[in-house]
C-alpha cells in the first residue's frame, strides 16, 4: 500500500487571514460566560441596515424568479449601471463592455493576480494595506514591493519617495513588476487620497509602465470636507483598472458583488479585460438576484441619494466621536481620518509595557474584552485599527477600556 | 519611458470554456433575426421554477436583514443542513465542521487545486468529464491522468481497466497524483455509478494512497430505476472529499452554494481541511441570504420531497422522451440515462460527411440553428452533449433538426 501524498500545495502557507486567531482568543473569552465587544469587521450592515429599496429590489428578483445562471460577466444592466455611475461620477470612458462583475472585490482580487502574476513577478503595495491583497499576490506566486503612504502627511501618498524608489529600480526589475495597487478612501487609515497626489502617481506610472489598480470599495463614504478622486478621472489614457463593489457604499456585504473596470482602450487593457472574461466563464456566474438588487440600487439615484447621505452622516458621527475621544490618550497619536470607517491610532511604544501591536491587541482582548485589529496585519506596525461603525455608547465603552488598559499598562 | 509588461500570466493560457465560441456564432444568428435553440446550459431554473418554498426563505432572510458577512467557512445552520443530510440520506459520519461552503462548486473545485496541487502534480480524471475540471486542475500548475468511464458499460467505471493503470504507474508517479475525481451522477453521460464500482474504486484509492474526490452535484436527480451510491457511504475509513452544492437538486444554479465536505478523521483529512478553512478566509465569506435560503431548503424535508419528486418526474420524462425519438436515428448511437439530464449520443462518424463533434456541433448550429456541446470539450470526442430539460416540443423540434441534419450529411 501506498499512502496518501500528504504534501499540501506550496502557495497553501499564504493563506492566511489574521482575524482566525484572535476571533480563537475571543471565543474562549465568550466561552466563560462574558462578553467582547468587537471592534474588528468592517461589515457596516451589522450596525446599520441595508437599505429597504435595496432589499425591495432583490426581493423582486427573486420573485420573478431571477435564479438562473446568467452572463459570466455579470449580467448587462448591472454592468451598465455601473459604467454609467463611473461615466456620471467620475467622467470615466466607460461602457458595459469595460465592466466585468466579481463575487465581492475579494474575487476581483484574485482575478487580478491570476491574470497578471506568474512567480517571481511583483506587485507594488502601498503600507499600511489592506490585509487581503498579500495572500492573494502570494498565492499565484509573486512578491510586494512595499511602498509607504505617509503619516506624516496625513496618510498621504509620499511621491517624493516613490519617485525616488521607481528611479533606483533597475529595468528588469520594473518589468517584473506586473501592476502598482493603492486603496482610496484607504482600509484602514480611514485618509482619502489628495487629487495631486493621484495626478503624481499616474505620471509615475506612466513613466515607469506601471499598471495602475485603484481599489475605490469606499468611493462615497467621505466626510470632514474631502473630496474623492478616482484613478479613472486622471488617468489621462496610463492604462489601469479600478476595483469597486457594493459591500461598503451600498451597505451589502453579505451579498458579494464586485466590479473591476478596465476602461482603457489600449492594447494591454484590452487584453487583461479580454482574459478577465475567461477567467469568469472558469467559475460560471455570479449570484444572479444579488446582481439585479445592485443593478437597481445604482440605478435608483434619488434612494441612494438619501441613503448614502444618511449613512455617511451616520458614520462620520461615530467616527468622529470616537476620533475625538480617542485623541485625549496621551499613549496613542492618531491622524483624523476623512474615508471608510476605521480609525488607525499609533501606539506610543515608548510609553507603555508593551512590546508591540501584537502585545497590545492580545492583551487588549484578554484583559478588557475588547477586539479590535493589529496594524502588523496592515503592514502599519505599531498601530492598531478600530471599525467605528458601533454606536456612541459602545464606542465610548471602548475608548474607556482602551484608556484604562493603557493607564494600567504605562512606564513608572 | 519603461513600457507596461505586456505578460499575462503563464496559467492564463487554461482559463477558457468552449461555450463561449459557440455563443458567439449563435449570437451572429441570432442578430440575423433567427432563433436559436439552446440545448447547451445544465440551467434547471431556466425550465422548471425554483420552488416557492425556498424563495420565500431567501425573501425571509432578507426581510430579516440578514446582508452582513458571515462565517467565513458558511453559516453553522447550513453547514448542519449539509451534514444532517449526509448523515440522515448516506450514513456518513460527518459533523458540521467537516464541512465548508462555497460559491458553487466551482468555487469548490478551485479550491481543491488551490490547497493540493503544485507545478506537475497531476490528478486522475474520467473521460467524459464536466469541463471546467480540466481548466481549474492545469491553471494550478497540474496536468491530468485520464482514465475513461466505458461506455459498453453504459459509461460506469471500467475498475479491471483503472487497476492496471495503476498498476502500471511507478511508485514517484503516484507520488504525484493529489488526488482521483469522478462524478456520479455524471455529466455529460447521465450515468449513475453502480455501487459495487464504487466499491471497487474505494479500494483502489485504499491499495494507491489515493485521495478521492466525489462530485455528487446530481445525487437526487436520478430516475429510470437507478439507485444512486454516495462514496462516503463506501469510503470505509479511506481519505476522500464530496463535492455537492444547490445549483442542481435544489434548482437554483443562480445562488451559487456549494459544499465540500471532508468527513475523514485521518492526519491527511484533517489537514486538508484545515486548510481549506483558511482558503474560505481570503475571500471573506458566501452570500449570506443565499445560504439561509438553502439551510432551509435542506431542513424542509417535506417541502423538499414533494419539490424533488416533481422535479425528477419532469426530467425523467422530458429525459426519456428525448432519448427514445434520438435512438431512431440511425447515425446516433446512445446509453440510456438514468441521472443527472443530459443525453451524451456517439455519433456514427463513419456514415456522415462530418469530421468530427466540432464539426458536428457547429454546422448543427449553422444550418438547424440549434446549439448542442462538443463531446470533445469533455473529453469524449465524437459525441454530444444535449440539455434535455427543455418542454417536449422544443425537445421534439430539436430531434426533428438533428434527424434532418444527419440525413442532409449522410454518405452516399
Ligand atoms: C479596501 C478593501 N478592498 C476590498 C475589500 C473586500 O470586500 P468585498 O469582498 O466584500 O467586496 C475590503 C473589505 O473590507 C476592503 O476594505
Ligand atoms: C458535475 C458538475 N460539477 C460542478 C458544476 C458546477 O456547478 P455550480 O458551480 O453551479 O455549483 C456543474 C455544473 O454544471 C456540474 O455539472
Amino acid at each position: 500500500m501506498v499512502t496518501v501524498n500528504e504534501d499540501l500545495a506550496k502557495r497553501s502557507k499564504f493563506a492566511y487571514n489574521d482575524i482566525e486567531e484572535d476571533d480563537a482568543i475571543a471565543s474562549k473569552i465568550e466561552k466563560t460566560g462574558k462578553e467582547v465587544i468587537k471592534l474588528n469587521r468592517g461589515d457596516p450592515p451589522q450596525y446599520i441596515k441595508t437599505p429597504d429599496y435595496i432589499i425591495d429590489a432583490y426581493v423582486d428578483a427573486l420573485r420573478s424568479y431571477k435564479t438562473g445562471y446568467v452572463d459570466m460577466t455579470g449580467i448587462k444592466e448591472l454592468r451598465e449601471a455601473v459604467s454609467d455611475r463611473y461615466a456620471r461620477s467620475y467622467k470615466a470612458k466607460v461602457s458595459p463592455e469595460n465592466v466585468i462583475v466579481t463575487q465581492g472585490v475579494s474575487e476581483a482580487l484574485a482575478f487580478l493576480n491570476n491574470v497578471l502574476i506568474n512567480d517571481r513577478d511583483q506587485a507594488i503595495l502601498f503600507a499600511p494595506y489592506y490585509p487581503q491583497y498579500m495572500p492573494l499576490l502570494q498565492m499565484y506566486g509573486g512578491s510586494p514591493i512595499i511602498e509607504k503612504y505617509s503619516e506624516k502627511l496625513n496618510w498621504n501618498l509620499d511621491i517624493d519617495s516613490l519617485g525616488r524608489s521607481l528611479k533606483r529600480m533597475a529595468k528588469p526589475q520594473l518589468r517584473k513588476v506586473k501592476y502598482m495597487m493603492i486603496t482610496n478612501p484607504n482600509n484602514p487609515t480611514g485618509t482619502v487620497l489628495k487629487r495631486d497626489y493621484l495626478e503624481d502617481i499616474v505620471d509615475l506610472a506612466n513613466e515607469y509602465g506601471l499598471f495602475l489598480v485603484s481599489d475605490e470599495i469606499y468611493d462615497e463614504i467621505v466626510y470632514n470636507g474631502a473630496k474623492f478622486t478616482s484613478v479613472s478621472e486622471v488617468a489621462n489614457g496610463v492604462p489601469h483598472m479600478i476595483l469597486n463593489g457594493a459591500s461598503k457604499v451600498y451597505d451589502s456585504t453579505g451579498f458579494r458583488i464586485g466590479f473591476m473596470i478596465i476602461p482603457g482602450t489600449d492594447k494591454f487593457s484590452s487584453k487583461v479585460s479580454a482574459k478577465l472574461k475567461d477567467y469568469a466563464t472558469v467559475r460560471l456566474s455570479v449570484n444572479t438576484p444579488a446582481q439585479y438588487a445592485i443593478a437597481a440600487a445604482i440605478t435608483n439615484k434619488k434612494e441612494h441619494e438619501k441613503a448614502i447621505k444618511n449613512m455617511v452622516k451616520e458614520i462620520s458621527d461615530r467616527v468622529n466621536y470616537a476620533y475625538n475621544l480617542l485623541k485625549k490618550n496621551e499613549y496613542l497619536d492618531i491622524v483624523k481620518p476623512n474615508g471608510s470607517f476605521y480609525i488607525f491610532p499609533k501606539i506610543k511604544l515608548d510609553l507603555l509595557k508593551i512590546k508591540d501591536d501584537n502585545d497590545f491587541v492580545v492583551k487588549l482582548l484578554k484583559d478588557k474584552n475588547l477586539q479590535v485589529t493589529r496594524g502588523s496585519g496592515f503592514g502599519g506596525d505599531g498601530h492598531f485599527r478600530i471599525v467605528s461603525l458601533p454606536t456612541k455608547s459602545i464606542l465610548k465603552e471602548s475608548v474607556d477600556r482602551i484608556n484604562d488598559f493603557c493607564e494600567e499598562n504605562k512606564k513608572k
